[in-house]
């Protein structure tokens, strides 16, 4: 039943207020602001409307199914919340308010409390201490971000499941920039109830998604995720940012959500057995998830390279094949016939070795039949291609060539520069084509499509 | 004598043009278009003016002394340009055009006997087979880029010399978004009289670079090279991006300048006993010319983290700690009075443990505080400082904040976001704080710091 999460058809907010300074007046606000065009019911016995919208004294004198609640009041209120919502039958219930266990015995009794309150119920918990969740699709955000401050994504195939709200607003805000979007964004908070196991599922089955990516400092139930992430990769591919792999970071990560280290050995074994992708950098998980997402795994490791300009080529080859600094794969070496059919298409001093350099003088013509020929050589697994608009022999057409090979041999692409160069990047953004402002994250991008390569041939599925 | 190519005040164009296919017309263009305020002086025997300014049949012709000459003729025409250019005494000598030893023996020769003409002479070249230079202060670019396609980055304090033109372009362009400047930039090309090894004078001596960037494929005369960089990192830090480190990258670096491949362990060595920092790519590379051009060195390896969200902090300490993907400094452990002196400051859910957590409560204020508390405490070498402008309570006056700690211990700064983030990005850069939109980044800009200081206190550099 994730659609009553992921895509909720009515949502009430209880504590919803007139009051600029409440917490429900601001998520009442962003439901409109974004245009959430579900059924909206406030929930105050205070008021009969508020922003013209009818509200109700209670969850339960709503005469509709109710999807998704969002409680916006004060922990101590929360019990009472829940029990209504309880009895109305609410499926998702947010509990935005800080004030529980993170605060101390007091706050945890708070928490079982409502664990107890929703024992036997339909209704689960998100939360409590949570910004709760960014739906693009659904229009719904109830996170208290100042718009002037904080970009959200658009509509994209990466769910984003997060125990830290803060990282996960600012990991959104920070791709915003980059036209990267979201199938959906859930902080886990406190996670007393839904935690990252379940969300799996959800994001198994949502068709809206193409790779899961995860913030955790710690798992709910490791041995859980595990087995059913090992299910799951099959068939989508899922990255794990897991901070608190140092004494030092495990001892921050208790301080910041009560984490108890585990040795980080044990994890990085538990990650590496059920097929997860390990992320080290917020960078590195979103790349990452781009990377698999759009693209089909690597089925060899051996590489080529297209470029226009020879630097980019040299440089790519030590990331490619360096084990120290790099990713140890191959740069392959190209047949002979390979080398005969580009000398026909690059000008006399560019280069039929791989790394392949067109020179400046490349165009967009080129780089089709480069890629074409390529791909048709047994020797290469994928192709790393910088489109480089820098130069005037190719213009945007290049994106529409790029996007064309993309059903062929796995493909990652490089496109570097501020100007020309950045709308591009925005534009493979847009057809689902990975696409990396830096050799380096390139490389890296290639490399997880061998991993998993490997990893599913490992396991016998194709 | 670098002023005259640095900041030169009188160029000459040879080959200038009227035909809007020629170089000459493109360059003599882009001096005019970038507003360049020294004596412009074309050189054509078939026009009396171009563009409405006189121009003349022969360099020798020109009454005035010449700093720099930029030659915009084929290769076959450069021997009989050079020869005049010697006569008159020009300076430096830019050659534009390909066409020598990269494309056979017959080009090699032309090159032999380029050097045979400036023999003796006060005369150097710079190329062939180059883009020539980039100097925002005085407003000359002889590359030919194409406006709407490339962006050239402002003013600054770095020095860029790269031995290929297109990937110098190509950084250039990429970090003009983040408003990072130049103080020049210096396409080697085929490098057959003037050297990167000259050029590092140059720059020690140019008041207006702080830190040395270079682009290699090879040393031109690495024991030379490294003899002086060894005294010139005293007083200024020097950045080394050297490809061909793999058999893959030295096989793609001999097709692409020439390159003779060099035990990469034995270049290693050298750059670790001069003091030179070494980038595997153009994003380190830039990242450390800042850090170390805006930064002091670190004294010590204990890092304090501040963040308003924890989840920086964790995954921050992980960086700054781990040996494997990391880089193996230490999180500090602060002083029992700091923790109290933080306590006064923050609030009661908040962390004085480091990383030290403001939360999203976190002001100006607060962050102003914090960072003086952490200066005064012996235990702190240095500071990663994420100023995240996401939350109600900072305002763009933390930069003002950021900007009165400079002073102090040495400090990098995280700012992530798109929106707002952005802006206070690059608002940072134009003060010449060292800041970063990722927390590798910043991590690892931190551990250049402390390379420099252990290698300065180990040759007793104050």
């Amino acid at each position: 039943m994730y659609e009553h999460l992921l895509y909720p058809k009515s949502i009430a907010v209880i504590g919803a207020s007139k009051d600029e300074k409440k917490i429900g007046n601001v998520i009442l606000k962003n439901l409109l602001y974004y245009g959430y065009n579900g059924r909206i019911y406030p929930v105050n016995p205070k008021n009969e409307d508020i922003f013209n919208i009818k509200t109700y004294p209670s969850i339960k004198d709503i005469n509709d199914e109710i999807d998704l609640a969002v409680i916006t009041l004060p922990s101590q209120f929360v019990p009472d919340s829940i029990t209504e919502c309880v009895e109305k039958g609410v499926r998702y219930v947010i509990v935005i308010a800080g004030g529980f266990s993170e605060t101390g015995k007091k706050g945890a009794e708070l928490e079982r409390k409502i664990l107890e309150l929703i024992k036997g119920s339909r209704t689960r918990v998100i939360g409590p201490n949570t910004v709760g969740v960014y739906l693009p699709k659904s229009k719904v955000s109830t996170a208290l971000t100042l718009p002037d401050r904080t970009a959200l994504p658009g509509e994209g195939c990466l769910a984003f499941i997060s125990q830290s709200g803060a990282l996960g607003l600012l990991t959104m805000d920070t791709i915003s920039e980059y036209g990267i979007g979201v199938s959906a964004f859930i902080n886990l908070g406190n996670r007393i109830d839904l935690s990252e196991t379940e969300l799996l599922d959800f994001f198994k089955e949502d068709e809206n998604t193409k790779s899961i990516l995860l913030y955790l400092e710690t798992f709910k139930n490791g041995r859980e995720f595990f087995n059913k992430a090992k299910d799951i990769v099959k068939s989508k591919p899922i990255v794990v940012l897991k901070s608190g792999r140092t004494e030092a970071g495990a001892k921050a990560a208790s301080l910041h959500t009560g984490a108890l280290a585990t040795d980080d050995s044990i994890v990085e074994g538990a990650l590496k057995q059920a097929g997860i992708v390990r992320a080290y950098s917020e960078t590195e998980m979103i790349d990452y998830g781009r990377a698999l997402g759009y693209q089909k795994p690597l089925t060899g490791d051996s590489i080529a390279i297209v470029t226009t300009a020879g630097g980019l080529g040299v440089i790519t080859a030590d990331y490619v094949a360096s084990e120290t600094n790099g990713v140890g794969l191959k740069v392959a070496t190209l047949d002979d016939k390979t080398k005969e059919d580009l000398r026909e298409v690059i000008v006399p001093f560019g280069s039929v070795e791989n790394p392949v350099d067109l020179t400046a003088e490349g165009s967009t013509e080129q780089y089709d039949k480069v890629i074409e020929i390529l791909n048709r050589d047994k020797n290469v697994d994928g192709l790393i291609v910088y489109a480089l608009f820098q130069t005037a022999k190719v213009d945007e057409s290049l994106i529409d060539v790029l996007e064309k090979h993309m059903s062929e041999k796995p493909m990652i692409v490089g496109i570097l520069g501020s100007k020309f160069g950045k709308k591009m990047l925005l534009e493979a953004e847009r057809r689902k084509i990975p696409a990396y402002p830096s050799m380096e994250r390139s490389v890296k991008a290639m490399k997880v499509l061998y991993i998993r390569g490997k990893y599913l041939k490992g396991r016998n599925v194709e």
